[in-house]
């Protein structure tokens, strides 16, 4: 099941031990979310998640936000309420007592739009101080898409599966190449043997320096549910690269084994939502008024009014 | 044992029954602190220090570190050597990965020193939703101080215990008299009935505005542990009001039994420790080949010079 | 025109000074909010806000998401466009490049709601280090209200006049026997004279904690835009106690001084606004469409189903 | 002077522009680093410095220190005196209360270490939005350094000048390569036209991922001078890698313009210093007494030991 070459044998027996592990504890505890510990969460083609810790689960934030001395309320209906309120309401500090912290392994390119979430705590594997494996990112086919035409950020359509495969050839080819010169200055074949003796080991902080974006890293990355939601909210949307949205889908499973009031809130308020400006809702009660609306007399963009219509599927041509 | 009043019945009922709660969990355990768990640690005269929750071990900021798959060394001796390094370098991330959860009874002004530490989530008990308890910080005899003469912001001796006395007695009495004040604005007795159908009940929000920052109020407070060291750093501190100093104290003897290797690399390199500028360093040089020093030739501030030669046992006379 | 006591002659001079000060920079200037420099904004009785420094205006904003090497575009309506998608994308760190440091004198209760937000840098005038002054906040008979009925942390009617007068000298003899007890434990006078040079002065930190939390206290308080727009959002809000209200309006008028574009962006889209979820956009369609919606169809809560038929006015007898 | 390529005209024009702009202000003026404005400093081959806007000068320090009304002490020398005290004993927030904002131009492995400081913010050129310039860093031959052999995570020895000039030549060619390959993908060429109009266009977010850590990119970064004087202190050291402290040298210089009393204060007590435990302290003691020191009486490491006695010059054989 494991991509050949991922994982040497010492680590599979390693997080085997782990997932083995039964310890008492009087802490708070996710069952759902016991059971997915130490698994490794496959993603892109090299890559994983593994939730290595938590703290809390849905009734923490119950517990936080009544400062109580107990467990929270007893009536599971109370604490679901009272996550939607908060969530609802933008009480966000609840959501921050409970904590999680994972094990990532992705593409350098990922890691620097994913750093950009600044309240979270990270320890990388460090290419000053240890050898980076032979592990790229390769799209797949239906991945190289071209440049979209409306959205200056973003892909657009798949391109023919032919050029695409000459594409991810090229890609393979040089990144073979940037890793062969890579062992080459550090002296080093695949076993870790000195290649030639009489010659210099390059510094490893200046050997990698030509190694590509698509460089596959790892890091222990720790948060708190609100930031972590917050994350998602941006890393699951649409707009986001492909390649990081796997792994914001791959973490959205985890929140919900771990805390599914929250996480069906969050979905609920802060995923499938809409925000109408007070000119939106206007023209919204107009028309079910029956009135006609124009778009002359509204300080919508033409973006924002297509946006609108197309949402509340009002037919322009009748009103 | 415990104060009456602090604790109602139904609490120590509901802390009764986390304590003895017995979960399985796959997730790193430290015993030690798994002992104190939900326990009461008493603070000044009505305040308290609970550890509500946990995440990690000493061997977590091992793993961390080492971006491990698995559960860092299984030699301790390398662990601890480890975290030595860590603390005394400065690579602090590798302690972010611990994280604590208290809860915390205390007075106002000590809250409000306590909030500048900004890396941390607060939950804090709401005096705009809830009724305040009739609990005020009243200080011991003792702690009745005289304005330290030399330090602006510091206490100096203690007073004159009569006199003392007195001013306990008018701190009461007027805590008393804003509470009483307090209640008659909420128009709500002790056992919170109405007092009197026919006179208005005062918001809480405003009502609270005249009581005191000897208040006792609660919060839940989250934090890792690097900052949670700061934290210690600051407030241990002797130059700390002795109010935060005593829930500093309370937390160091926790950090003690959660991370017995960390609590021993942060006294060694953190608190008993001296700093030196070049200049002190050169001065302790030309002492030590025997040479003469005077005060004329460094940069040292009087009290810098002061200080190194008290903590240097330097007798002046002799140089 | 300022009220007697808040600030001696040598604070008022040297404010004088500072507004008559005349620079020259080569960083970008808001002409508007250079008017406002320094100037005293009051707000409730003693309290009050001054602008002292400020760093960006639109066209940082701009800068910084461009990443340009100039000052930005030369066509303001680009600027204001680029401004307006910024800000309904939630693409929030050009907003980030603008700074802002206020003076701020306000009640405790207050300060103690502000310092939640905590990406912000705060220096605060220390009692442990200065004598408090004589400075109390009474609220106004008209903001004297009952608890509000349906709303738990809120205020509900103004009481009647004449009781809401009793509870305002309660207050103010209250506020004044706690400053008097103040001042005898310092054993210091109104002109800072010893009263019994045969009493011992008690150290100001222990003095005052006493004092109520209604003592107005000072800060320096310094923040980005990005985050001075959260704090706004959060503290304008009609939940929001009215005291931290009334300084959040007069922020307001500075942020709209300062960058026009920003402020008006921010208002459309995150202050007069409305989110809806899936189901609350399902029922505004099916009424679009003329077709019948019934309570019991959808996942609202009945608060969320009301507030809905509020904002559209739709008559639900007709529904 | 500048380096081909790296500017368009326009961008130098619009720099000459803002050099030469001339605004009113009543803020406080540092008019060291109004001479540098906007400014380019160079880093590296094709790296660069520019300072875009700051707020605060060290009156602004003092200032926030005492909460006060004006612009500050007049007497320079207390400031200054107050400057060392607060850094001396790490009161560090009125250092929170100055703020800079960076134009840089560095490479990407340089910004990967550089993003790890949270505490300021950022705005990077897009490579999904943009398309990179053909600019990639190429060491010096001097910078061709062994692996060290004693420090893991750093560079030894320089290399043989033949060897290391094969290395460039490779590194040179493997960019080459990959820029080509990335102008392929996007079928545009060095002047922005499109090569082949029957090919697709790769979309950027995917061409660029094979492009090398080499690669320069730029941003806007703001931070205030507290969390600027932490980056300094731990990317001017040592044991940071050379290229990034070939910025922060940079940045020290801008620091030592703007705030020349806190820059001397940083450089003495933070940077010019030395840590001592209780250990190294009561060793210390005994040699100054004149008494015999054995490592085995004190719990120092062999290492902490050696740097001990080579640090004071003490010269073990005599003791």
């Amino acid at each position: 099941m494991l991509k050949q070459g991922v994982f040497m044998e010492k680590e599979l027996e390693q997080i085997e031990n782990l997932k083995n592990s039964k310890n008492i504890t009087k802490r708070v505890v996710s069952e759902a979310l016991e059971e997915k510990l130490f698994t490794i969460n496959e993603v892109l083609d090299h890559g994983f998640i593994r939730v290595v810790d938590y703290m809390g689960t849905d009734a923490s934030i119950v517990q936080a936000a009544r400062v109580s001395y107990g467990a929270g309320t007893k009536q599971t209906t109370d604490d679901k309420a009272l996550i939607n309120y908060l969530m609802r309401n933008d009480h966000t500090s609840p959501f921050e007592m409970c904590e999680i912290k994972l094990h990532v392994k992705l593409p350098i390119f990922v890691a620097r739009q994913w750093i950009r979430h600044r309240t979270a705590s990270v320890n990388e594997y460090s290419a000053r101080y240890s050898i980076l494996k032979n592990e790229f990112y390769l799209p797949k086919e239906e991945n190289i898409c071209e440049q979209s035409t409306f959205n200056k950020q973003g892909r657009g359509d798949s391109i023919d599966s032919n050029f695409a495969g000459r594409v991810i050839d090229m890609l393979k080819a040089e990144s073979m190449q940037a890793y062969h010169n890579y062992q080459n200055m550090l002296n080093i074949d695949d076993e870790n043997n000195v290649i030639d003796q009489n010659r210099p080991k390059i510094a490893r902080e200046i050997a990698r320096i030509n190694l590509p974006l698509s460089m596959y890293t790892e890091w222990y990355w720790k948060i708190d549910l609100h930031n972590l939601l917050h994350f998602l909210r941006l890393r699951m949307n649409p707009h986001a690269q492909y390649e990081i949205r796997e792994y914001a889908n791959v973490i959205a499973e985890i929140v919900k084994s771990w805390v599914p009031f929250t996480y069906e809130a969050f979905m609920k308020y802060k995923i499938n939502n809409m925000t109408l400006t007070n000119s939106s809702v206007n023209i919204l009660k107009k028309i079910i008024k029956g009135e006609d609306v124009k778009f002359e007399d509204y300080d919508l963009s033409k973006g924002e009014w297509n946006e609108l219509m197309k949402k509340f599927e009002i037919n322009e041509k009748l009103i």
